[in-house]
């Protein structure tokens, strides 16, 4: 199905912009407050992820009002268009409350097949990410540029990034741990910044697992668009949440998925 | 003792501005290799690393030669003035060949009590945190402010840092899972940007170890200068390297220590 990709990314910009302008005010300022989402554990919401879901929410009533709505704060809307919008006003909130700045704004758009278009937004580095059709591209300190995945390699010579040890059960970071003993270099503690840097040729595979929907849309339409591949640990669509392994070629996601057959 | 700290803050800003030149041209490109300074695992050394630490040494060489210096690439160089420039060119080249934004370069200057001026610049986010005497300043994309360390509170509502697991034997693994027990949130993979969130309030604590001189001592001149306090696992001097803990206040300080006395 053919979409108008453009309008649809200028969308998007429309409602980054605007979650940036609603999130700057409350990073790092002394005033922040961290509500607890977690009966058991830490999963903190603040006024900063609100507000920037409110922001964005106000853009699409404006821009697309036929679309439907899933958000982490404030839930699905239901539209008539067939598309809807998956937002994560912060993905890593952990991280925005620790003053980090790999944290970000993630914005899906999905048609029953899947997300068809993506953005990756850092405010504070002033640095977006965004695929939609035959668009795969990025803006930030250094510029504008096109996002190409990186051309493929054994898994000895990869960069791994997860969150782990803080998200899965056990049995989710066996599998993991599979995989990670196999490359050259494990990182942690990117939140969605790492599946930015799949898209933008730096690193060769993300694995999580415990995710939701709203965190990996944005993602899946970011590095599809970049030339990258997105499945569940079983090679099925990852749209949904649960285990993803995020690749920057089929080469290198088959490999992890051979490893990773063993843990699903 | 009394020192020129202006003129000395100025010599650092000097040497950021340099080794930022020469390391951006190379940060995210398709042609950076890593060559392999570990005989068993991999801890990566690049032409950026080189570059920037003889740009300072450069820097240095005109405005203060009768400094001695000590950096991570190129070792010791004498000098008759009692001040040694401590230099980690790249801290955390492993997350700079992933493309992350958190590594740093690090400026310590010391005399013989240890550092007495730091400073750490992320160049990517062209954000700079330095602290001298009196003077504890960060600017980054959100304009120029002071620098003051967090209130001190319970370890039960610290946020708490580390590269754990990958830095450390599993005796030092022991005792920072000992306090990331008592804390309300760990976080990983900042490389020095987790120390420049202590100075900068947002963090209670780092814990490392294994690490060099030129690993911490930009960090320390940077905490103390803000209110914190950085010593090492039993409360002396961290400035050597070794096992590391850098709080906020020394209220928080002697919590991390009183649970890492079984650990040392």
């Amino acid at each position: 199905m053919s979409y108008p990709f453009s309008e649809l990314i200028a969308v998007a910009h429309a409602m980054a912009d605007a979650a940036r302008a609603a999130i700057l005010p409350h990073f790092r300022t002394d005033t922040l407050t961290a509500e607890n989402k977690a009966a058991d554990g830490f999963d903190p919401v603040t006024i900063a992820d609100r507000a920037a879901e409110q922001a964005m929410r106000a853009v699409l009533a404006r821009m697309r009002p036929a679309d439907a709505v899933l958000g982490e704060e404030y839930g699905a809307l239901p539209g008539t268009s067939g598309l809807t919008w998956v937002l994560d006003p912060i993905d890593g909130t952990r991280g925005f409350v620790a003053g980090t700045p790999t944290w970000g704004v993630l914005i899906g758009l999905s048609d029953d097949s899947g997300p068809i278009l993506g953005m990756i937004d850092q405010p504070y580095i002033q640095e977006r990410f965004w695929g939609a059709g035959e668009v795969a591209r990025m803006r930030g300190p250094s510029g504008e540029r096109d996002l190409a995945t990186r051309a493929p390699r054994p898994l000895s010579e990869a960069v791994l990034f997860t969150t782990f040890p803080e998200v899965g059960t056990p049995h989710d970071r066996a599998g993991f741990e599979a995989v990670a003993h196999t490359v050259k270099l494990v990182r942690y503690g990117m939140d969605c910044y790492a599946y930015a840097l799949v898209a933008a040729g730096q690193v060769d595979l993300v694995i999580e697992a415990g995710l939701n929907s709203y965190d990996i849309q944005g993602p899946i339409g970011v590095i599809e668009a970049a030339g990258g591949v997105v499945t569940d640990w079983s090679g099925g669509p990852a749209h949904e949440g649960g285990r993803v392994v995020a690749a920057s070629h089929p080469d290198v996601h088959r490999a992890a998925l051979d490893i990773l057959a063993a843990h699903v």
